[in-house]
């Protein structure tokens, strides 16, 4: 099916392997009259970009966005925006070695059951560098939300078992911390438990939390499409998660309603707000108007330098394989940016479709023809 | 939008609110050839119906499914199957007096800022009587799965802090226990903690655990529509969910890369298989050929019995309000039926989707045309 | 697939077949606001009611159209509008003795290869009953369209050979007559015309035009979404349509760029017009603020009351075979309301889908959260 | 919206504009396995190419595809296949001088309407060259209908008032055809026609007749999915095309049922087979497994050399305007293949649609876990 398509107006499609001639998406239903150049694009880009420092893989690409189509004198047309950014630094040599075995936590084996056969190298489809394709196109939609003062930051809440404390948080420190932590004493120690972790040739977990401030009440729809329904499926999207929480998240399991629910209150101006927030700010599917949060677990990068036991192709144990290649030995930080980029893409499309909610919108819109 | 339609292949279409004449599904998409009555509805529908025991609301439903079209001499025939189980015990009468008042945890004001008004009695649309549509639909999803030796069980896996013991997990007990807990002694507890709960007039939460056995590899696409992906977007949108995990789920971000790892080992035969399942029966957004196993944390339910304050539509704050109506003390042990069924219908979808996936089979299924 | 679900934004799933228990529509997405009761339906369904004449089938049948849910005090509540329309007075055993049989004209062959057997109660599903569901959800659609200044008006502008008179049209005309033939000239003829038919045991085709007035420029996405394309698909949809035609149709392809450009004039106030309208009010795909025109060419009834040959289940020809039932000996009258209905349906989606076309719409509508 | 998007499971999404940087798309869904490289696609864009002889405009352009992602090692992966094609000789200045005009027969005026502004480059995303992208995707899929055994062939069935006579018709002709006409004394007398076309500096318009043989029945689904419903759409949604015609098209308004009927025969082996094709392959909206018929109607090439009256943006009309640039003076030779690519198309979509249609397809594709 066609799997590499995201949103219902403001529509996404991406392709690319990590080591085929590059990645790209197709944007199709962006609102005519958006200030947009290749700028934009760029630097949402490069919060992702890998060989950065030590924490991340040595691959170097620029990843440099191209627009192929959709803006004219600077704004956007309201027809596809198409964006190419070409792979650079491919070594395919790296997974000949492996193009046989299954690697344990990566797809391998069930690409190769679904499709009969699978591009074996860095992961093919399935490589975090699809992820290029959709920060991208996130920064479009970011654009376009904070065009309407929505504006969204996520951040590593925690690396392996090192968390920020909420009271500490600094978001201004961020995209200075090589591992996105905004929270400069719980930095030091996961970058400890990392370095930990690439002397054991070993991998480590994390979470990545995102909240967006200035959203309107009514975004998502009742029932399946709701906004929590659509940001799991968003973020459950990205490679290696494996939990999405809002709000309390797994937390609201343990209370009772008297301490979950979220009691309105009146300003000193007398204007209405929720004095707690532990619903994350969406009420039966619908934002209820204050700030969202969600959060996404990672599970640690499969490909770890340690010798593993692997399937063949022909069915045997491969006893102590290593995995050669460049890899990331946590994927947070680079994928700190990709969850703003999914979150934003969910809100941008439900905030469309959220248009024709009512008569009165198209009542105010509808323009009678001249004659 | 269109909020009430889920799948691309097996698609439904719910309709229907809490005080409304009834709700409903059009299941379009379903293959030919099914054998199905009614009594295959009713059967799973059963296991969400009210007013069983003291641990869920008083409200009487028969909630008997009359199967509308679809069916022709026992078998489904391939064109839309429409269900409609009309409701009986509505008193909307219950709800008069909080027609202009915002409940806490509920959707209330979502509903009126998203729309300009809302239907107040008893949640409308965003009532958790809409899942009885899901349920219906998912019968025939599961008996389709059942068909192929694909088998579901969803269960509650915790009641606020009581939790069931995986070494004592006996299935047989599911449909027993009152609160639907396969574990004679974490029930007992669990029982305990609810009447303590009621007796404060509150309310408690709790997470269901579904895992399916017996599915194929390959199932789910790459990339935006991953098995757990849609999972993750299915189950988040049953209301009250609050946090979706695949396989260790939250665990996972703790780990490192040498435990979290699954690795292959050959059976006896020589057949290999996984020597564990931390990825939850999902590698890439594929199923793995090992079980799925998926579990959701449900809040406790937003209608406690208890005096709160309530914001009201004309932005005074209203002191000491009691929610009346006939509510359960807590979501979970009726909406396990609705987690295996939001499963089901996933899976369904998923599966159906996957036969285009090679050239293979596209040639064994192709019959030429006769002259 | 799910081969019964029409539109994106305002999205219809329609159910049912000819000699079940009944036909029914689940309308998602209808804007929230609009005033709508029973009667609103009932008017467009009275306008396609089999039994009126001997022109049309024999069947009796109320259509009596009962709103399940999705209306609230009066007015859409923006959740699915559920609709149902129980069967009455079908007579299975007309059907028996063809049970075996494929009838000439009908899809009974198709419907056997497709799905491994077929209802043949009617058609089933491919019955023109079906069509009673769209007229059911095409008059929430008109309904919408009216309060916006647009009006629809469908025709039969042909039967057999004998075609309306441009210049004699008079639309009051249109539902007094028992064939829909707004030119008493031409009804006249077409009458004696299907006499003819009657008596010979035969039936007749038709043309059915439909016209749109009001409807403002901009509607319709470039390249696949086109108005034109959609209208095509709504249209081609309906059983029996064999061609669709927008302004000039098939002429166009006779003319030269000169005689088909419609050229742009202004009148006395200054207000631009086109002096023409070969186009049929639309260009590119996209409406161009001119008056709409769209013709559709029906087959005639494939039941005709003389002896055929017939194929058999069992790979035989059966000479001489009589379809027995009731059936219309021209489907245009009935047809009309339905092509209004569907285009209705086509250009309410897309006056809401071209809500989210331009930054500005966006701004105009959006409201930031209270704090 | 998303107007760029075509297909449910095989799913292409095009991109660019006339004078922009390329024109592109991006085909998700393509099941793996299929032997494909760039010279398949080459193949089809050729029969496209303009600058081939003098009756299509002179503009130069290679119109190579290359093959981005989605294949390796020869074959396709299952993921989404971009195809890219630079554009080479764009001169936009030949487009200054009417930029603040609106063309007659063009969508200048809707665009400008529909976005608030638009790419007045030689029509932008409206103009012809969008096909490139049509064709490069409908190579693909023409490649799997031909592995079947499908074969399409379309060809230019008129070319203003020149018919090509049936009895005529040589399909090796077609290609060699300047005018892709298959019969080679209508191609004579219609050479001679749009010669005076170009010599009173006019257009002519014409028409396209598509064919397929060996497609099974049972394509198409009931409803508003029909088979013929979705060819309608899909070249419909060719710019220019003012009618689609199913088997006898617009004549079956003017036939009886006895008549239009196709009447079941066995041939000498006692397989049955239809003894007409009024139908065009069509009942129901369902393939009947004989073949399948569609022409379309095109009108002249609206963009003429004879000077004309324009409709400025400061809404005044200016006189004798002369169109440079360069264009077809007839717009059918060209779009045969497009003709051709959305057929395939629409065709390849409904058969992996249709793999669904019974349990006995998915009970026999479906394959058990190892353990």
């Amino acid at each position: 099916m066609a799997g590499s398509t995201f949103g219902t107006i403001f529509r996404i499609s991406t392709w690319g392997e990590s080591h085929g001639k590059g990645v790209g998406v197709v944007i199709d239903g962006c609102p005519a009259g958006l200030p947009l150049d290749e700028a934009d694009i760029q630097k949402y880009l490069d919060l992702r970009r890998p060989g950065q420092n030590r924490y991340t893989t040595k691959r170097k690409e620029s990843d440099t966005a191209e627009i192929l189509s959709g803006v004219f004198e600077g704004k956007t047309t309201g027809t596809p925006i198409s964006l190419l950014v070409r792979n650079e630094d491919q070594r395919s040599r790296d997974y000949g070695s492996i193009s046989e075995l299954y690697r344990p936590g990566h797809a391998d084996y069930c690409f190769d059951q679904k499709y009969g056969f699978r591009d074996y190298r860095g992961g093919g489809r399935s490589s975090g560098r699809e992820t290029t394709a959709r920060v991208a196109a996130g920064a479009v939609a970011a654009k376009i939300l904070n065009s309407l003062g929505i504006t969204l930051h996520a951040y590593a809440s925690s690396i392996g078992p090192v968390c920020v404390d909420p009271a500490r948080l600094d978001f201004s420190h961020t995209y200075e911390s090589p591992i996105r932590m905004p929270d400069r004493e719980a930095e030091g120690k996961a970058l400890e438990y990392v370095k930990t972790c690439i002397k054991s040739l070993d991998s480590s977990g994390g979470t990545v939390t995102c909240q967006a401030l200035g959203l309107p009440a009514g975004l998502g729809e009742p029932v399946f499409e709701k906004l929590d329904a659509n940001l799991a499926k968003a973020l459950m999207s990205i490679g290696a998660v494996k939990a999405v929480e809002i709000g309390d998240g797994t937390k609201a399991s343990l209370a009772k309603g008297s301490e979950n629910n979220d009691w309105y209150a009146l300003d000193d101006e007398g204007i209405p707000y929720k004095s707690t927030n532990h619903s994350g700010g969406i009420l039966g599917g619908i934002s209820d108007g204050s700030p969202l949060l969600v959060k996404v677990s990672f599970k640690p990068t499969s490909s770890i330098a340690a010798p593993q036991p692997m399937l063949g192709r022909d069915g045997k144990l491969h006893e102590n394989v290593s995995i050669h290649g460049r890899h990331d030995p946590l994927i947070v930080p680079r994928a700190v940016v990709v969850v703003e980029a999914m979150t934003a893409l969910t809100l941008i499309d439900l905030l469309l479709l959220n248009m024709s909610s009512q008569m009165k919108y198209l009542q105010q819109i509808y323009q009678p023809p001249l004659a």
